[in-house]
């Protein structure tokens, strides 16, 4: 008779399996399904899930994890059965009619959703999404219950596992005090510089391919175990040995497709990084959450490659590519192009000074609206007051104010936050990973990302969900989350 | 309570939706996957293939196929049931642990052959071909009692629906009577006419492929439902939402690959045709068989696109396509291009008038193996008399002799007739389509395929799995196959 644990590895065997199969569908309706195929491929998908649903919520769920509590033996397999039952909370908490019933309102509420945003018609949008919100508070009820936690916490925990509303509101509430001085004087040294010129272009996509694979490979992705190819919402999909990364191109903008390509990459080394054999497909494999995955990529993005050293290097592949000359294709400017702050109104679009402003006020926003604190119809209001109390603009409409961001219109409550959280880790853990291997700086102002690489495999990546997001930063830095790490990182950057 | 029937049609479509599935990461794999991902696909596949063999093998099946026969009204819910109790038969005539066998002796013995192939080492892959040969005769044996008929026929008709080697041995027997001398006075004939000249190249893939996609949708191909990639080996996959072709570019010979791009055109305007609505995933919806999904490709390639009117009407497309220009780009020499005829020993290079001895060939000695009226060993000379009594020419080594496709030793036995009943079905059809419309000819030489598509639609396509390939035929063309019309369509086309 084989372990309650064995058999529960052979069920979450099976959902992994299913869920890799599931990535290559999505990664195909996003780069090359056609039209016609829409219709399909959603009652493939919806199947596939149902499958990997059904393989983790047997009756038999809660005696097997009982049981194998007496049977786990080591660190890794005692971190898997936390991890399975984790997976298995969120999964058995909600009942069936309620997961179809948001799975439904999600589809209707996006559709209007689309209509909406370019009509700016916060009206039309708002009975689905009181639908949606209504559906996510009976889920996220069931599930804070099951989790034994606060309801905004139970959301959250889809996302960020263990992640606290507690921790954020002391980390967003020394954020929010920071922000507004420090963008202001940001700006006054900005125009105190020369200005920041984009080189002219137009930027031939197939140049701009070259270039982006070339730096690929330099920061490490490994083109025998992944692919770049183009989608309008640019994602990092696929699994470990088939790690899927998409860009959007501008003809006029070679940069911020660069940009866009570096940070997917970061997300696809930390793909690449996982373990392998035994745990590749158990829970305990995969990766931490949305908080250390966007660290992942931010910190190859924002710490590593917007840096002087590593524009000293990369200037001369981009005159190459683009057969670029003259003062606007020098480091200098190319580094003013890359640390450009500017208030602006939408979100993808910000730089990482005010892009936590975005965060902060959708989280206060979610979390009241989740907690009944606030109604829907005053979300419009509300938003553009967190604007001008924190960046001091005010959205002319909704298409740039509420109406911006697919996420709660899609059904995703809870995920803002991991946004900035992941900022923040990634100043922390870079700075932990340049005093932990003095090469580290060196070796990225020469295109040789090996040692940082290292040091993120090690420390990172190859723990997987062995220990959480808090573990991870403690070993790795030294502390758990630091707002004071990413405060200096921002002062050192835009105002010395 | 539902009726047993409508369990099954239930059933039935889950096993379809993953088919799909299925035939995208298929796709995927052929045309996208980076080498790494190999092995994660692999898995993918064999866990979809295991679920979607479990939805339609249930020990319930037996009893619910047995209700269901009273409760069916109407042809179409007839001739499904009649197709589910086929494929339940083909999915549970043999023990799960016989198709594991299969599978794996399958997946050895390929790796084996792609070794011995380039080798021409028979006797290395020997051992490996009979583990294959002897699990698929007990296959045959399992699923011969199941369907009561012979044993080559019981796997024919996993390809072939309802095919019997009684009704093949006839008409290959007329034109392996016919072909030795016809084949002469063709090359007779040839000889007497100026020689067809491939204009000179090289043809740049970018422009092979703006004009392989431009002839595709002269035939019909709508790529809102479908795509056109690249692959080592052309095939048609995907389903009629979403059909999607491949092609093999020779930047010295444009012609290879735009007549396979019209081969597989026809192939996937089998699929568009097919019915939607309700029985787009049940098994009566599908495709008929093998030898009439042939057909339609064949149609296409052979019949519609090597003629002398269409190709009058692709000549000036070619020119432009390629810059082309001289007589070499002349509808006569295009034409003498596109059917030249060679006696060669490698049957996918073939002409039209030679394929069916390659054909013939193989299905004898197939049928020999698996009645056991012959040994594994004397494979590679009794293949090499067949070459010479058919073609008149004897194969230097076993790579271009019988080492040179895979499909036996990748466990495909039985499916080998099909090609050549294709090529006979196809001429059998198009004489019927000219004659019940004349403007198909007219169309076709000035690039309008509507007529022709219009009647595949309704003799052919629409008619998917309802009746069976004989009673399609018959209804589409007054007769059952009828060799007479191929062989006057060859003596028509290559003696005249």
């Amino acid at each position: 008779m084989p372990r309650a644990y064995d058999q529960l590895e052979a069920r979450f065997k099976k959902a992994s399996v299913l869920g890799d199969a599931l990535s290559v569908l999505h990664w195909d309706m996003a780069t090359m399904m056609p039209d016609g195929g829409a219709e399909a491929r959603a009652e493939q998908v919806a199947l596939l899930k149902t499958l990997a649903h059904q393989a983790v919520t047997g009756d038999d769920m809660a005696d097997l994890l009982a049981a194998a509590e007496t049977e786990v033996t080591g660190d890794w397999e005692r971190a898997n059965l936390r991890e399975m039952r984790r997976d298995w909370v969120h999964a058995a908490a909600v009942p069936a009619g309620l997961v179809d019933a948001m799975a439904k309102a999600e589809s209707a509420c996006e559709m209007v959703w689309r209509q909406a945003r370019p009509n700016a018609d916060f009206a039309a949008v708002l009975p689905s999404l009181r639908e949606i919100l209504s559906l996510t508070i009976q889920a996220g009820q069931a599930k804070a219950e099951a989790l034994g936690v606060g309801i905004y916490d139970a959301l959250l925990d889809q996302y960020e596992p263990d992640g606290r509303s507690a921790d954020i509101d002391a980390v967003f509430a020394d954020l929010e005090g920071f922000l507004p001085d420090f963008i202001a004087q940001a700006l006054d040294v900005q125009a105190a510089r020369p200005p920041a010129r984009l080189p002219a272009g137009p930027f031939p996509i197939e140049r701009q391919k070259e270039l982006g694979q070339r730096v690929m490979a330099t920061l490490g992705f490994d083109f025998h175990c992944g692919r770049q190819d183009v989608s309008a919402h640019p994602f990092c999909g696929g699994y470990p040995e088939d790690v899927r990364i998409t860009t959007r191109y501008n003809v006029d903008d070679f940069a911020s497709a660069l940009m866009g390509v570096i940070h997917e990459t970061g997300h696809a080394l930390y793909d690449f990084g996982l373990p392998g054999g035994r745990w590749r497909t158990q829970p305990v494999g995969r990766a931490r959450g949305m908080q250390m995955h966007e660290s992942q990529s931010l910190l190859m993005e924002m710490q590593a490659c917007r840096s002087p050293g590593f524009l000293r290097y990369a200037a001369p592949l981009m005159q190459e590519a683009f057969d670029g000359d003259g003062p606007d294709w020098g480091t200098d400017n190319l580094y003013r192009l890359s640390t450009q702050v500017k208030r602006g109104f939408i979100r993808v679009d910000a730089d990482e000074c005010t892009y936590p402003a975005h965060v902060i006020i959708r989280y206060g926003l979610e979390k009241s609206l989740i907690e009944g604190r606030m109604d829907l119809a005053d979300l419009p209001e509300a938003w553009n007051d967190g604007y001008r109390r924190l960046l001091g603009i005010t959205p002319p409409d909704d298409r740039v104010g509420c109406l911006q961001d697919i996420h709660w219109y899609g059904g995703s409550w809870g995920y803002f936050p991991t946004y900035t959280l992941g900022a923040m880790t990634a100043a922390q853990l870079f700075g932990a990973a340049k005093a932990a291997d003095p090469d580290i700086e060196p070796g990225i102002a020469r295109g040789d990302f090996a040692p940082l690489l290292a040091w993120l495999r090690a420390n990172v990546h190859g723990k997987a969900s062995s220990l959480s997001t808090r573990e991870i930063l403690i070993a790795a830095t030294g502390k758990p989350l630091d707002s004071a790490v990413f405060k200096a990182h921002l002062q050192r950057r835009y105002l010395d």
